[in-house]
């Protein structure tokens, strides 16, 4: 079992990537992320971003219930069903889900952010969690019947609200519950960089141990990645390919170790 | 089986609705439009319709590819997941499809319209068309084992597009394919009304063999609606509630036989 996570950066190729699943030989599900579409049409929706600082002076986006629409229409709405167009046009039965459909990816609400409003602390709740259960059944029994799943947010909270959640978080929760022994990230960058600034200095292959003392060096969104990284190591065998989803042929590429190989 | 179709206007009472599948004893399949949804969005999005005039004078909607793409964006995606997330907070485990996964409603490309421009006659083909087949092998698949599966547009042509199509005929198709008794049509009314503009003149009960009459007496919109209704009977033997969903417990209410009973 494959996983491919899908970035939602603008200048990925769906259309290359999607064509060159046919050289997987393997069973495979695809999580795909839709960022930079959701920022654009909630631009013109005249969505603002909501962005709330706690008490201790951290900020963090506020994903009201109008975010959660805006990731309906366009994660699971535009972005998964073209894809799953793709799919089906490249010969690949696919079937798009969102975590809510079917309880595919079950989550634990976020506690909330504490806030001081006219000088009184206050508890305020979003739509946010993180992935604790995946309905393995209802994967394998899509797949065992000829169908690929493609998955993204949202996912369903212990109330059965539809929350979001890190698709890293997802990966890393997916890939152990199906024991998948590879997992190929598509990127906007040609694989995993030593200087985030420079195309040229990608890491052609990290030992787990490495990822570990990389973590303890960086921090803020990095150690979110490295940590996610980190995660997809918890059980078995794993080989992460990390590649650019910008070139033609990605996945082939990916498996040649063209990216960064993380094993 | 029965299959719940719920239209896509305003005033519907979605909460009512989902809440009240719980008193329905049979299986079931759910599919709901969005258009009052779509046109709110398409005209935020500043997406403008375009209608064509076909050379011997008719007009129609071009369902162009941004079209398409804005029927994503709210009948898959943010209409569809609010009802599967209803759904599970009643305990239903919904699985929302569009036609186009797994190719659930594969369906046949319209031909074109024959427009003149600049004096020369052209044909002009959008993403619309018909719906011919159903995989009822998915569809059963999700039912035996708990799913219930929630359907819309769009569908998939016979070259793996996209395209919109009617879920009038999409109820017919999926009714005769999976040898529905029931079909529960949840609209913006009492139920079939003798008089458009009275709501206080729901016809109780109507024969096929009257269908048939009235279809021959009126034109337009109407017309086509009366012939999807015919459709519904066309295999089996059927009961078709059209009852009001903007009510409480419209369901219940519906095979109490408040609105209109056609057998």
């Amino acid at each position: 079992m494959t996983i491919i996570k899908i970035g939602g950066g603008a200048s990925l190729n769906l259309q290359a990537i999607i064509s060159d699943l046919r050289n997987l030989n393997d069973d495979f599900i695809i999580v795909h992320g839709a960022n930079a579409l959701r920022d654009e049409v909630a631009k013109k929706l005249g969505y603002e971003k909501q962005v709330l600082v706690s008490a201790s002076g951290y900020s963090s986006v506020f994903s009201d219930e109008e975010a959660l629409d805006i990731m309906m229409m366009t994660y699971a709405g535009l972005r998964n069903k073209r894809i799953v167009e793709m799919c089906q046009q490249t010969g690949i039965n696919a079937v798009g889900l969102t975590g809510v459909d079917g309880k595919v990816i079950e989550g634990k609400r976020n506690k909330g952010i504490r806030v001081k409003e006219n000088g009184k602390l206050r508890i305020v709740r979003d739509f946010s969690g993180k992935p604790k259960n995946i309905n393995v059944d209802l994967l394998k029994l899509l797949i065992s019947n000829g169908y690929v799943p493609i998955l993204t947010v949202p996912i369903i909270d212990e109330n059965n609200f539809a929350i979001s959640s890190e698709n890293d978080d997802i990966v890393a929760l997916l890939k152990n519950s199906l024991e998948a022994e590879k997992v190929i990230q598509l990127i906007e960058a040609p694989g995993f960089l030593d200087d985030a600034n420079d195309p040229n200095s990608v890491v052609k292959s990290i030992s787990k141990d490495e990822l570990e003392r990389r973590e303890a060096q960086v921090d803020g969104r990095m150690k979110r990645k490295m940590k996610a990284l980190i995660k997809l190591f918890e059980t078995g065998n794993t080989t992460v390919y990390i590649c650019d989803g910008r070139i033609e042929k990605p996945i082939t590429k990916a498996l040649n170790g063209e990216g960064t190989v993380i094993s």
